[in-house]
């Protein structure tokens, strides 16, 4: 067995069982190994960033890792801004990336880069095999790696000449490491500042905070105390709808986040940190939370937070069971198609357990309070800021779940950076239905410009925020690539073609002209 | 004046005028700064690889740097694949790159990442601007920096605060660097050489030997002394045609570059370092030129190398003008659609002053040998093997000599990282040609594999090398992104649709079923 077999069946045995991979002259080894390793399931992607964007949904739904499999440093660095997003979502991920061989480096051959300097600022972990007899080794290390509680992204970076020489059997399955206990006090402290607080204190949740277990105790906790619920802008996943406890979500800009956080005079962390402005504005703070408050961390990230919260919900004698909150869906929407009739139709029409991927930026703003009574169902947020994103992501999810309906709630100006998404939904036949806002511009820049003062930008600026002229046409670039689409103009035509595309399988988008 | 404005109106006094960019938030500022500064183009890129490719393609043709405009790490890391291959190509360019205000770092909002851990594998020069103050003196080191001959890669990091606060005028103009002396023993040693070897010896050639000025010089050369001429496989820029003398190119699989190095007793490298082989395989050499072989150098890329060869055509007493060599082009092609039958097409079409960029990887081959013939053009290669680089090098080319036909021949793989190219050909109007070669596979990955010893690849190698299930359709795609498009099955089809298109001006597509 050469090393690369040996490192390839070492993953297998730990449980992980998807690549997703753009392979290149330096992977061929790896390549080989996948095709002869039964129960691992090979994803090509048509550029990097949809493989290591799709890992990123995998991780989040499947809860494990998946691989990554990309070409030395260039190749590498095509998958770094979803990196970038995983790692704010704190996803697990193993990556692999071939290198020349090692006698080959010193030939300063054109692909030639420092690929742990690309990689460092998006991994926990890196390593580059030091031979053939490593590799099962640092397989099983990275993986362990990645699997550190919520999750992490392995870096492993395996020279050609130590994938193709002969090396040992597999390396054992290590235990990642466990969660951080919580400390009794921490338990104390928050019961204290939501007893005193009661209906003024706010519970500001994320990780596992936001899982079925998580949320069903911030719901017991909040019946009890009358403590507010919300969670983070950009969450990595919620689980919503149905019986889950209504979660608000703070607002984006930082007046407005602000705003919705003054009501509360103690704010208790729970897996999340203390909310900061997306962005450094002139005269605004960093910090959402007003100075005066009383904020206490009842457990971050990398803490078991649902056991945390039950913890909690003990110390505070909350109820074994919350009353659901009574909601309904929203009616069929009419009329104009616009940020509050498309967040209604889906809304209205989404079915029991969808997975909602939204990078739809301003245009998705509505959806979120307008789907608070849908039927059970898992939302997904762009954590990282790093756009394009969404059809990546959406991609992973539905590999994870294959029974679960994927809707991808796509900006179209975020779609166009990793749009080769679609050509693998098409392969996979996965089960996703997309929703592009073609509204033709940055809208969410425009906003910004007006924001830094500059209410009546010149030719220049407007050029710079618009996607208009020429105007992308996705119902044509889709079935390009294999996914049949249409165009709607209303949202009377939305209902209809959603109603259509979610009834059908397999890969669907829908133009959203707005 | 702010930092924006005094950085900006700093590059335009140094004569950088171009902007390629995809900016967010945190480079508002500067965006409005391009605004107010008459007689900066700002081209907008839907994805930030199409703008550090354009920046590649537009410093390769107008030989002084554009600016590249990113949004933090993340939007930075999706242009580095490009910058790989403009940092072998010795291309300048200086990137700019918004940041955090210096205050808001410390807050690790989501998008705050290691901007430059990110930078360093394709920046010669880095700088984080420290105050608003020093910026316009930061952007004259980076231009001077970006200059510095042939050219490198500076990235200059502006935090907003820094964007946005009050500061000086802008900074004067730099001088850059100037190409390092010639030692006259270099021409001596090279001139004993060719001598010594008369046909026997190869000048190897790179850089600025392959300009206009070095390749008349090494005509003389080979008139004088026999020897042959011989350029890099993927050189950054090529003038061939019409009086241009006929240059080999080095193939690209080491056995072969092996063989066509094998018949010379001494190489002199002119703007080029030593071959090396692309990768390195199992029991093949790095080096590829054989071991016993004479060897000098007599000019890097970063000497003034079309000076030392003019100062060897003096030492060696070559003619004043060689005798240009008789070659046609060849006739126009009839029957099927194949490599060869592509190559003849374009060497009988291309109209005067043609650009080509070459990225067609296996569909190319035969193009170079065909078009010796052809009138005078520029041919650009992918330099670095990080695929994607053919259509954004081809815009950005199109802008720096917009009364020039840029052809883009391109394969159908590395063409799907980077299809938003096409968008921004349409928005500006840029006179480029697309030839999507589409043979529906990596081919190159299926002869690595082969050459790997897989000759019956399993399923999973197979999917991970076929861009069938489904096949993509660039004639529905490029005209939902503006490009008008049609697809050839047939050589003359072929002729008849290059034919049209050559002579439309403004961008339009073929696609190649081969």
């Amino acid at each position: 067995m050469n090393g690369a077999e040996s490192l390839i069946r070492t993953a297998l045995d730990a449980g992980v069982n998807v690549c997703f991979a753009n392979p290149g002259t330096t992977e061929m080894p790896l390549v080989a190994a996948l095709d002869a390793a039964d129960g691992m399931r090979a994803v090509l992607g048509l550029f990097e960033g949809v493989c290591t964007g799709a890992a990123d949904g995998y991780a989040r739904m499947a809860g494990r890792p998946a691989l990554t499999l990309t070409h030395l440093g260039p190749g590498f660095a095509n998958g770094i801004a979803n990196l970038h997003n995983a790692r704010r979502a704190h996803s697990p991920i193993v990556n692999l990336i071939g290198d020349h061989a090692t006698w080959h480096l010193k030939a300063d051959a054109p692909l030639t880069s420092d690929i742990e300097s690309l990689a460092r600022p998006v991994s926990a972990w890196i390593r580059k095999t030091a031979g053939p007899g490593a590799a099962a080794n640092d397989m099983a290390e990275a993986i362990a790696a990645a699997g550190r509680w919520p999750g992490a992204i392995a870096t492993l970076i395996v020279p050609a000449d130590c994938q193709w020489s002969e090396a040992g059997a597999p390396a054992p399955v290590r235990a990642a490491a466990a969660p951080r206990p919580i400390d009794s006090s921490a338990i104390r402290t928050a019961a204290n500042l939501i007893r005193r607080h009661g209906a003024k204190s706010l519970l500001f949740m994320g990780a596992a905070a936001l899982g079925e277990r998580g949320l069903a105790v911030a719901g017991r906790i909040a019946a009890k105390t009358g403590c507010r619920l919300m969670c983070e802008t950009f969450p990595a996943r919620v689980e919503r709808g149905g019986a889950m406890p209504w979660v608000e979500k703070l607002p984006y800009f930082p007046e407005q986040a602000i705003e919705a956080l003054n009501p509360f005079g103690a704010v208790v962390l729970a897996g999340a940190p203390a909310p900061v402005s997306f962005f450094g504005y002139p005269n605004a703070p960093s910090m959402l939370i007003p100075e005066d408050r009383e904020i206490a961390t009842l457990a971050t990230f990398a803490d078991d937070t649902a056991g945390a919260l039950e913890r909690l919900a003990d110390e505070l004698g909350a109820p074994a069971r919350a009353t659901a909150a009574e909601a309904k869906r929203p009616p069929r929407p009419t009329g104009a198609l616009n940020p509050a009739t498309i967040g209604a139709a889906i809304a209205a029409l989404m079915p029991e357990g969808a997975i909602v991927m939204d990078e739809a930026a301003t245009t998705g703003l509505p959806f979120f309070g307008a789907s608070r009574g849908a039927p059970r169902h898992t939302y997904l947020a762009l954590t990282g800021g790093a756009i394009g994103q969404g059809l990546p992501c959406a991609t992973g999810a539905a590999v994870a779940c294959p029974d679960r309906k994927v809707i991808a709630f796509q900006a179209d100006g975020s779609g166009m950076y990793t749009l080769q998404a679609l050509w693998t939904q098409a392969r996979e036949k996965l089960d996703v239905t997309t929703l592009i806002c073609n509204n033709r511009r940055y809208r969410i820049l425009q906003v910004e410009l007006a924001r830094a003062g500059i209410t009546e930008p010149g030719r220049k600026a407007r050029s710079l925020t618009s996607l208009a002229d020429p105007e992308i046409d996705w119902s044509r670039m889709a079935p390009g690539m294999g996914v049949p689409a249409v165009r709607v103009e209303t949202a009377d035509d939305l209902v209809k073609q959603l109603e259509r595309a979610l009834a059908e399988r397999g890969p669907n988008l829908i133009e959203m002209l707005i």
